[in-house]
């Protein structure tokens, strides 16, 4: 699999980390705001993950005011595309899939977007994919992802879905490695909007977090587990699914167990409920992006069977990356 | 989708109860060993449920030594197969499956099998089904099927799993009503072979049962949940699966919780497991055949997409049917 990572924030090195480990996949291209770097040979993972904060991928390849373009002109060497950009606005990740798409590229994409206004926009595009045979799998981190996943195939007992609940628990030793996903995170907070939550500087996330220490909690997220339960029937209505969690932004240690709980009725006429569970010692970035490659791969095996257009990650089992 | 069902006992009754749930499944013929069912428009559930223990399709039929060349003969009305025949020998269910394709029919198979033997007989059949351009999904059922499904998506957060442990709770409150599964489990038993729990009569089931006061206890049995994980790069070797379970024959209540446990090393080092739970009050007839359902749904996605072949339940997510 060759393939490019589009963003190198915390979400982009934690897939370098990752991808170090597979055998079968090679970063061919990468980029941030500032810079780019193309290598049809591999560029090594590690020099995209040993990046310092302030540090652009400028460094290891040139500097760029359009590292998109830059990544869009050299895209025959691409198989699979993964997305781990901020989506601030929302409709920032989907412009960029359809810049590649407007400009020749076909291929195959992974997104592990989260945002059901986002995601909507995703889906819009469908008919443009299927038109320019590419395959782009959205929605597939942890949540929705991993767990929204596991709530299509927990639904195979039941008659009807009652609800489906997916509370997290994620532990950060030190926000400032996820400062994208921490503000995106912010964004859901009452009182807050997408925004405001882009607008803030480091040290008014700071300042927010000393006030909870280092402690937040979300509940009724908007999250597009929803939309990817109602869109394949899991559920009827999107307030079926709901999505909380709690984030520690100062200690490793998970608050919670991740779990996903879906309830139902069985045609038996009982109610009972079937749940997945994460084990606490794995991390945002073992679930976020680990599902997130499996997606790509199944992604560019759809392409290859001629299956083109936008589908959710409740939609097809990843695939195991090696 | 309108589907045979073929088997007529305790499994392929409760896909019938299931089925009289679900709007856009039609069961258009059934078939055991004494009889044969074919009504394009549609064959009631509730016929097929209500008949009696000793009562064959034949009752809501006609009479036949060889149903299942009946069925063939009118395969053309037919989307989908689901299997629910007894796999007793190894080859059986294998053979029915053959004999559809050679005498011409194309479509969609789903068989909630379980035995790893049998089941390395399906998959040598795969570039058969591919030239006949028909699709199979073999072991949709719960173990394997469902909790081999949900292992690929714990597999997600790994970079080396170690081991996917499946244990199992069923209660069944009259263990007559599913003879042939009983018998299956029985063969898994140390002392037993497949021979010789299908030749015991119901009476030395029975005296079997007494022994232990209705307590049956399995470990490391011949599931393929093995070859499934290892097909698809799950495991690497086989013994890093193992499936056991209780099952009381005397109560509906589970004597323990089923639950997939997948435990591996992830990229940063650490070991973790993540669990898949099935609620205690649903019944192995929920979680065996609405899983069986779900992926005959997608095996006739994969044939109306040209994928054909013979695959595991761990190699797609099943759709929902409502």
């Amino acid at each position: 699999m060759n393939i490019a990572i589009l963003g190198a924030g915390g979400i982009g090195k934690a897939a370098a980390r990752i991808i170090e480990k597979k055998k079968e996949v090679k970063i061919v291209a990468t980029c941030d705001k500032r810079g780019y770097a193309i290598d049809e040979k591999g560029i090594k993972p590690r020099k995209i993950y040993s990046l310092g904060k302030n540090e652009s991928v400028a460094k290891i390849g040139k500097s760029s005011s359009d590292a998109i373009g830059e990544i869009i002109k050299k895209s025959n060497v691409i198989e699979g595309i993964l997305i781990t950009l901020p989506n601030l606005p929302n409709e920032f990740i989907p412009s960029v899939a359809k810049r590649f798409l407007k400009n020749g590229y076909q291929g195959a994409f992974s997104d592990p977007l989260k945002r059901t206004q986002a995601m909507k926009i995703m889906f819009e595009m469908h008919t443009f994919f299927k038109k320019t045979k590419s395959t782009y799998i959205t929605g597939t981190g942890a949540t929705p992802g991993l767990l929204t996943a596991a709530a299509v195939l927990a639904a195979q007992s039941f008659i009807k879905v009652d609800n489906v609940d997916i509370f997290w628990g994620v532990g950060i030793a030190n926000w400032e490695e996820y400062k994208g996903t921490i503000r995106e995170d912010i964004a859901h907070l009452p009182g807050y909007t997408i925004k405001k939550a882009k607008s803030m500087t480091d040290e008014e996330v700071e300042a927010l977090l000393d006030k909870t220490n280092g402690i937040l909690k979300f509940h009724n997220m908007e999250h597009a587990d929803d939309i990817l339960l109602k869109k394949i029937g899991v559920v009827d209505r999107l307030n079926q699914v709901s999505v909380g969690g709690v984030m520690d932004t100062r200690h490793a240690k998970k608050p919670v167990t991740t779990t996903m709980t879906l309830t139902g009725k069985t045609f038996d006429g009982k109610t009972s409920s079937h749940k997945f569970m994460l084990g606490d010692e794995t991390t945002m970035a073992s679930n976020v992006l680990g599902p997130a490659l499996g997606y790509l791969k199944r992604a560019i095996w759809l392409k290859e069977n001629k299956i083109y257009g936008v589908f959710g990650s409740t939609e097809f089992m990843p695939m195991v990356v090696r």
